[in-house]
């Protein structure tokens, strides 16, 4: 009798929103993430065996959990039926805005793949996390795309899907600052505009397209004067305590830009260099403790690797 | 006695409103253009002697007319107290979205910039031109940027102004048709929305910046399936006949993508050679006809040269 085929799989954290990015555009970050086992079963369907580090917060059944669903839509795609058992050792904390939920989706997308030899492509299964993500918040594919394939991610459409992996200028780092406070997605989202003005949509997206341009010329300036975002973190501002101090902070440190990482409570701040991205931590981190936050801090170079086989 | 200095530029027509890029992204055309001439005169400020070739429709005056505005604004940022008088040759047709009120403000701008010994650089003429356009047709650069650089250009910002030109992929040309049927600047203005929902600017948004992401990364796909304008040109197909076959016939034909330049009733089509773009004018032209109208052509690479001494 051989031993149970098995894979193991670890997605990064990610930053979604990023800048004039909303639900568009995302990155990878390195040293922090979900790991997700997959196993055949003789069973079909998808069924989670156990969850580690998530204090039980998370949904066991398969259908509503981002895990589960990915792996069933990841099955269903290529047409495998038979089963899976699941085990997820959460290493992202929930409603952080470190794209957890889309960590645990492409650890589990990926390991079942690689666990029936991989019929799919990595772009392949930003589908099924994507779907896996629309259950639990919202539709939006920049953390998906950015946890399965890596680096800066652009994310054109999510129907039909549509995502172009960006260029990323030599040095570029992030530090992302997590303070103790809960933001849920759902209040995150209701927080936002039905609709903006037009002169604010001219704005934006030429921010977002001096972005993407700077990106690939290595323009630092031109980042760090496309990078703000002027529509969402003003909206989502007043949900985490200390938001518009701590984003101060990092531009006062020296980053290029600064604002809220997907839908916080997390910030990130966008710098040039490792070491300008530890400075702006250190600064972010202070300003949270001013407002009475303790908070924990990731420093990630912008071209970190995606999903992983471990 | 010596003969007055005098000094004669031309400026190119332009497409502004580029797609996805409404009031950011611009392009200047080869082949047509407005001729500026000016001449330092003993008295202070600038005089319009004589217009050109637009049926007597632009005013005289100097503070209403944008060559006029774009002269003075040019000589007070350089400093000059010196007076000028400027001949305006119109090549344009007006209110054709061809960006006629650019052109003869560019051309006039950089004409007396060079009457002085050129103290100002051709970027440094974007916000004198910019003063010109807001007085008559809105404050938007897309046009004057393009006129006076050449090429493709974002306009990140108006205020401050912060242009960047894009990387042209080799061959990428336009088709414009200009069909006999005015509209004027400020209606087409007047049925744009106020707002927009939130998903819309996030569609259009992506959109912008992928088409960035393609001009310097050459990939003709991306380009194609980013250029569409889901947000303008459908609010003012209603004022321009045919309007939506004439679109339909430049795809059809093979182009890249087709929307409404600058504000009607001109059609652009983006195409990948002169070759496709010789075709999607004729289908253009075609589809104009059969809506009763008579239309004229322009056919130019979008890495046309800005404005010039000639």
């Amino acid at each position: 009798m051989t031993a149970p085929r098995e894979v193991r799989a670890s997605a990064p954290a990610t930053v979604a929103n990023l800048g004039p990015g909303f639900d568009v555009l995302g990155v990878a970050l390195a040293g922090a993430g979900d790991v997700v086992t997959a196993r055949a079963t003789s069973e079909t369907g998808v069924r989670i065996v156990r969850i580690e580090g998530d204090d039980g917060a998370l949904p066991r059944e398969s259908s509503r959990n981002t895990a589960g669903i990915a792996a069933e839509r990841t099955l269903a795609l290529a047409g495998i039926d038979s089963g899976v058992e699941l085990e997820l050792q959460k290493g992202l904390p929930l409603g952080s805005g470190l794209g957890s939920s889309a960590a645990s989706a492409a650890a589990a997308a990926y390991a079942v793949n690689c666990l029936f030899g991989s019929p799919l492509r990595k772009p392949d299964l930003i589908g099924p996390c994507l779907d896996a993500e629309a259950a639990v918040s919202g539709r939006h594919a920049d953390n998906v795309a950015a946890a399965l394939l890596g680096g800066l991610v652009l994310v054109r459409r999510v129907d039909p899907l549509d995502v172009v992996r960006l260029p990323v200028p030599e040095g570029l780092t992030l530090a992302v600052v997590t303070p103790k406070h809960a933001v849920s997605t759902r209040e995150a989202r209701a927080v936002l505009p039905a609709s903006i003005p037009l002169d604010a949509h001219v704005r934006a997206s030429a921010d977002l397209a001096a972005l993407v341009g700077a990106c690939h010329s290595g323009d630092w300036a031109l980042l760090a004067r496309a990078i703000g975002d002027d529509l969402v973190t003003p909206a989502r501002a007043s949900l985490i305590p200390g938001c518009l101090d701590v984003i101060r902070a990092a531009l006062d440190a020296g980053a290029l830009g600064s604002a809220i990482s997907g839908s916080g409570p997390s910030i990130f701040a966008l710098c040039r260099s490792p070491r300008s991205a530890a400075a702006a931590a250190d600064a972010m981190t202070a300003a949270f403790a001013r407002a009475g936050l303790e908070s924990s801090t990731i420093v990630s170079t912008a071209d970190a690797p995606g999903v992983r086989r471990l």
